[in-house]
C-alpha cells in the first residue's frame, strides 16, 4: 500500500519533495531518483534508503519499481516528462509550469485525454491551502452572493539576482492567476498589465506590476505583484460578492505589545507560508495516485496557466490587453 | 470670537451642519439661511435662535452679521456661490463638488487668485478623518519607503433610486481621488476604468466599478466603487510603498464572541463613519476662517477633483484611457 | 441657552475642562473659576474671556452667575463642594471620587436625597466611551447570554513618582470597578486582591495587581492592573456570558507593515484613549445641567466606588477577603 | 528505522492515535494494539494491516517486535502501563493523566530516575503547538521582559453528559497548568479555585470556574474554565511581562464580511484546534522514540500535572487556597 516514487529533477525543490515524502508523510517511498547532472542523482539517491539513481528522466518513468512520478526538473522539460508518464500510464505529479508554451501544454493534454483518465497533478499548491479552501468554501455558501471580483496581492520580500519583470508573470502571478480560476470557478479572456512606477529595490526591472484579468462571467481579477517590498512574504486575496466579501485573514501565531504598538508576524518566505499546503498536496497526491489517479489542478489547469501567463507576458511588453484564446475544453476536465 | 456662519442651501446636508455647528462644537453660530426654497429657508431659521432666512444667497453672502459661508446647495449652484463669498472677502466652507465644469471651477480659482488669499475649503472630509490621519503620518514617517500604489475601496450597502454608475465616479470615486492626492501628494495624469460584471442588486447600472488613476510620479490608484453590496459601509484603503505598507484598520468598539464566530461591526453608512471626521473638519474651519482663512481641501483640490471625475466619466463611456489635463498650479495652492 | 458653569480647583484637570468647554463642546461658557490658590485661579480665570476668580469654592458655587459646577479641587475636598452645590440646587459634575471616605459619601447622598432630584454627576468617563457602551449594548441584545465574569485590564505605561499600591486601586481600578457595576448592572460584595512577584521599574511597589471582586449575582470581576507596563495605556475588557463573549476591539487607526510584521498603534495615556469620552462624557452633562439634572455616575456609583476602593484596599493590605457592605440604596437611584 | 509501535488502549483516542501514525505520518507503524476489550482490540487490529491484538497491555509492552508504546487506556491503569514500559526499557507515549494519584506518579518518576534516561513523553499536545511555541519564543526574545502573570483561557462549547465540576481542573484546566509551567519555566506552589455564578446550560455543575496559581517566581497564573459556552473552542492566553505582553492570536483562515459585520472562525472542537500541535506531537515522539527516548511533557510533567490538579480538586471543594507541595526534582529532569 505504499506509493513507490521517482522524482525527475533533484535540485532544490526535488530534494524538498523527497524529504517531505521520506520524512513527513506517511504512504510514499521514494525508490528512484534522475537528474540531468547524473553526480547530482547519485548524490541524492545515496542518502534515500533503498532509491536508485537514473541519468535519464525516461528511464526512470519506465522502471518497473516506479509506480507514479514527480517531475521537479527543469521547466522546459517539464512536458516531455509528463508526456513520458502519461504513455507509461503511471499518476506523475508536475512542478508548475506543466508547459511552458501553448504547443506543449497541447501535447500533455492530448495524451492524456487519449489515455482517458487523470494522471497529471500540476503543482499549484494553493488550492491546498486551508485559507483559500475556507475562501472558496465561504464563497459556495452563497454568504457574499455571487462573486465579482477577486483582488488578489503576491509579495516577496525580494526577486533574486536572476530574475526579470515577465518573471513576475511567469512565476510569481502564476499562482494568483491559478488560484482565481479555482475560487471563481471561471476561466480568462483577456489581460492587461500596468506597470506603476518602479521600486528602486528592484534593480531597474518593473516592480511592481498590476495585472487586470477579465474572466468569463465578466468578474474581474486584479493581481499586484510586489516582488521587492521587503518587509515579509505577503499573500492576501479578496473576493468581493454581491452583498459580501472574503478574504485571507492575517495568521500570526501570537500578538505581541511592547513599545507602544500590537503586531504580528508576516512569513518570511513561501516555504513558511504554505508548508501546511504542501503537505496537503502531496498527502491528497499519494492517496490518489495510489489509487491511478490526481487530485488537485489539472493538465487543462496547466494549460490554462500557461496560456494566461503568456498573454500576461505580451500584455506587460505592449502596454496592451491581450485576449487569451482557450481550445475547446476536453470532456475530460469536467 | 464666535463665528457667524450664514449656511446657503439648508437640505439635508444643510440642517446637519446648522446641527453640529448649533448642537456639538464650540466657536460658531448659525445667524443667516437661505435656501432656493425660501418656505424651507424660512422653516430652518424658524429653529436656529438668531437666524435670519433669506430667499437668495447672494443676499444672505453679502449680509453685514454674516462672517464666513456655508455652501449646501445644488451643486450646480456651488461654483456662484462660492464666487460671491470670495468678492465679499468672506471664508467660505463649500460642499463637494465645488463646481461641476472645469470651467466653473477655473473661474472659483481665478477668483480666490484675484483676491490673493485661500478663502475657500471644499468639504473633503476624510482629510479631517483620524484614519487617513494616521496613514499619511505613516507614509511621512518613511517606515513604508516611497510610495507605489494605493488600492482604494468604497463600498455603499445600497445606492439611491436615481443613481447611475457615473455617479459612483462623480459622488464616490470623487472621496478616494482626493485622499488620494492629499495621502501621496500627487496629481493624477489619466484614468481607466474597468466594468466588471454587475451586481444584480444594481438595477441594471454598472457597478461595481473598478477605476485606476495614473499619478504624475508614476504611482498607481485603483479605486473600487461598490454600491449595492448590502452588508455595509465599507471604506478600506492600502498604500504599497518600496518597504512596507500602511492601511486602514478595522475599527469595531467591540468584538463579539457567539455561535461558532468572532466578529466585529461594520459602519452602516457615512454618517456613522465619519461623524467625527465632519467633526474635526469643521472644528478645522471654524478655527480658521475665524482668522479669515480657510484649511483641508484648497478650490485647486476641488478643482482638480472635478478634472479627475469628469476624465473618469469619459473614460466609462468610452472604456478608454482618457488623459486628466491640469492647468498650471497657481502659486496660491504651493 | 448656553449653561454658565463654575469650575472649582483649576489645577491641571480643571484647566483641560476649561479648555473642553470653551474650546471644543457647545452650549457652555466658563463663568468663573476657584482655587486653594488664589493665584492660580487668577490667572487662568484672566485667560477665560468673561470669567470671575473667587478665592473661595462655596462663593463661586453661590454666585448668581454660576448655573452649573465642576468640581476638580483636591479629593478630600470634593464632598464639601458637592453638598455645597447640593443646598444651592445647582447641577455638579465631580471629579472622581466623589468623596475619599464612606461617611463623606454618605452625606453627599443624604443631601441629594434630601433635595429630591439627581443633581450630581461622577466623572467616570468610561461609561460615555463608545466601545464600553458598545459593549454594554452587546451584552442587553443577549447575543452572550447572562453575564458570568468580566475580565477588566487597566494597564499605564508607567506611574508617576508619588504612586503607592494602594493607588493601583482607588486611582486606577475603581475605574474598572465603576464600569463592571455599569455593564454588568451588578453590585459588589466582596474583594480580594493578589500581589503577584512585582515589575522591577514600579520602585518597589506592589505591581501588578490581580482584584476579584465578587458580584451580588455571583458574577466575578477580575482586574488587572499593571501601572508599569512600558508599552502604553491599554485598557482591555471581556465579559463572559453563558453562550458567549464581547470585549473591547484593538483600535489602531492603521495598521502598518513593515520588517517583518503587522501593527497596530497602542494608545500612550489616557487622555489620548479617553478622549472622545470626555467629550461625549461632557456633551451629556451639559445637556442634563441645562435642564437641572446630571447624567452618567450618579452619587450612588460615587459611594459604591468609593465604598469597593476602601475595600479594595484593606484586602491588599491584609491579603483577605474584604466584605463591601452597602446601605439600602436610595430610592433616588432606582 | 520505521518505529515499531504498540498502542495499549484502542478506544477513540488509541484508533485516533493509530490513525495518525497509519495515515498521516512518516516513520511509524503500529504492529500491535491491546485493549481491556478483548474483542475491540481484534476489531481494532483486523483494520491495521500487519498489527497484532493483544488481550493484556503488559504483554504488548513485553513483545519483542514493539519498539515503542503508547498508553492510551484508562486513565487509572496509565501509570501501571507506563512503568511496564519502563521496566522493558521502551519508549513511552502517555495520555494525560500520567497517573491520577501522586503516589502512582511517584512511582513512574522513580522507575524512570532508576533507569536512569528519559523513556516516558505525557500526551500535553499544547507544548508543540505552532501558537505556544511562538508564545514561548517572544518570552524567551526578551521582548515582553520578565513575565509576571499568564491569563489562561479554556472554553469548551459544551461538557459531555457525566461531566462534574472537578473534572473541569482535572481534564481541563490540566492543559492549562501544563503550558502554563511551559511558558514559565516556573512551579507551582499554590492554588485557589472560585467559582461564579453557574452557567444554566452546565446543568447544575459550577461552571465557569477561574483558578488561581501561584508560582514559585511570584508569578501569578488565571485559569478561567467555561465548559459549555456554546459559541465554540476557544483557547486564549496572555502572558504579561514587565514591559508588554503576549496573547495568542486569533487564528481564523478567512474574514467573512456580510451583514453589517466581519467576522472570523472559531474552532468547534479539540480536534480541529490542535490538529496540527497533534502532528508535531507525534512526529517529535517518534523521531525520539526511535534514538530510544523521549520529547515533550516528561515524566516529572506529568506528576506536576496531576499535583496541582489534585489540590485545585481540594481548593474548589474547601474554598480555600491550597499549597502544591513538590518532592525534590531528580537531575534526570534538569
Amino acid at each position: 500500500m505504499t506509493l513507490n516514487v521517482g522524482v525527475v529533477g533533484v535540485g532544490k525543490i526535488g530534494q524538498e519533495h523527497i524529504r517531505r515524502l521520506t520524512e513527513t508523510l506517511a504512504g510514499a517511498k521514494v525508490v528512484a531518483v534522475s537528474d540531468a547532472d547524473a553526480v547530482r542523482a547519485k548524490e541524492v539517491a545515496a542518502k534515500v534508503p533503498g532509491a536508485k539513481a537514473y541519468a535519464i528522466g525516461e528511464e526512470l518513468i519506465a522502471a518497473k519499481q516506479v509506480d507514479a512520478v514527480i517531475v521537479a526538473s527543469w521547466g522546459e522539460t517539464h512536458a516531455a516528462h509528463v508526456s513520458a508518464a502519461i504513455r507509461a500510464g503511471k499518476p506523475v505529479f508536475c512542478e508548475k509550469p506543466m508547459a511552458t508554451t501553448e504547443v506543449d501544454c497541447s501535447a500533455v493534454i492530448d495524451a492524456e485525454a487519449a489515455f482517458g483518465r487523470r494522471l497529471v497533478q500540476v503543482g499549484f499548491m494553493r488550492r491546498f491551502d486551508a485559507q483559500y479552501r475556507a475562501m472558496k468554501a465561504a464563497i459556495g455558501s452563497g454568504v457574499i452572493g455571487f462573486p465579482l471580483m477577486f483582488h488578489s496581492v503576491h509579495r516577496n520580500a525580494s526577486s533574486p539576482a536572476h530574475f526579470k519583470a515577465t518573471m513576475a508573470i511567469t512565476d510569481t502571478a502564476v499562482h494568483d492567476i491559478d488560484i482565481a480560476r479555482f475560487l471563481l470557478d471561471d476561466e480568462p479572456i483577456a489581460i492587461t498589465v500596468k506597470a506603476p512606477r518602479e521600486n528602486r529595490r528592484a534593480g531597474g526591472i518593473a516592480d511592481p506590476l498590476l495585472a487586470l484579468m477579465e474572466m468569463r462571467s465578466g468578474a474581474l481579477v486584479t493581481i499586484e505583484t510586489s516582488v521587492n517590498i521587503a518587509y515579509g512574504y505577503d499573500i492576501r486575496g479578496e473576493v468581493i460578492g454581491e452583498i459580501g466579501t472574503v478574504s485571507l485573514a492575517e495568521r500570526s501565531d501570537v500578538i505581541v505589545k511592547a513599545k507602544g504598538a500590537y503586531s504580528g508576524h508576516v512569513p518570511g518566505d513561501w516555504p513558511e507560508r504554505f508548508d501546511g499546503a504542501f503537505d496537503a498536496e502531496f498527502r491528497a497526491w499519494i492517496a490518489a495516485a495510489a489509487k491511478g489517479g490526481a487530485a488537485g489542478s489539472s493538465a487543462w489547469d496547466g494549460y490554462v496557466a500557461t496560456a494566461a501567463t503568456l498573454a500576461g507576458v505580451r500584455a506587460l511588453e505592449s502596454s496592451a490587453r491581450v485576449s487569451i484564446e482557450l481550445p475547446e475544453k476536453p470532456l475530460l476536465y469536467g
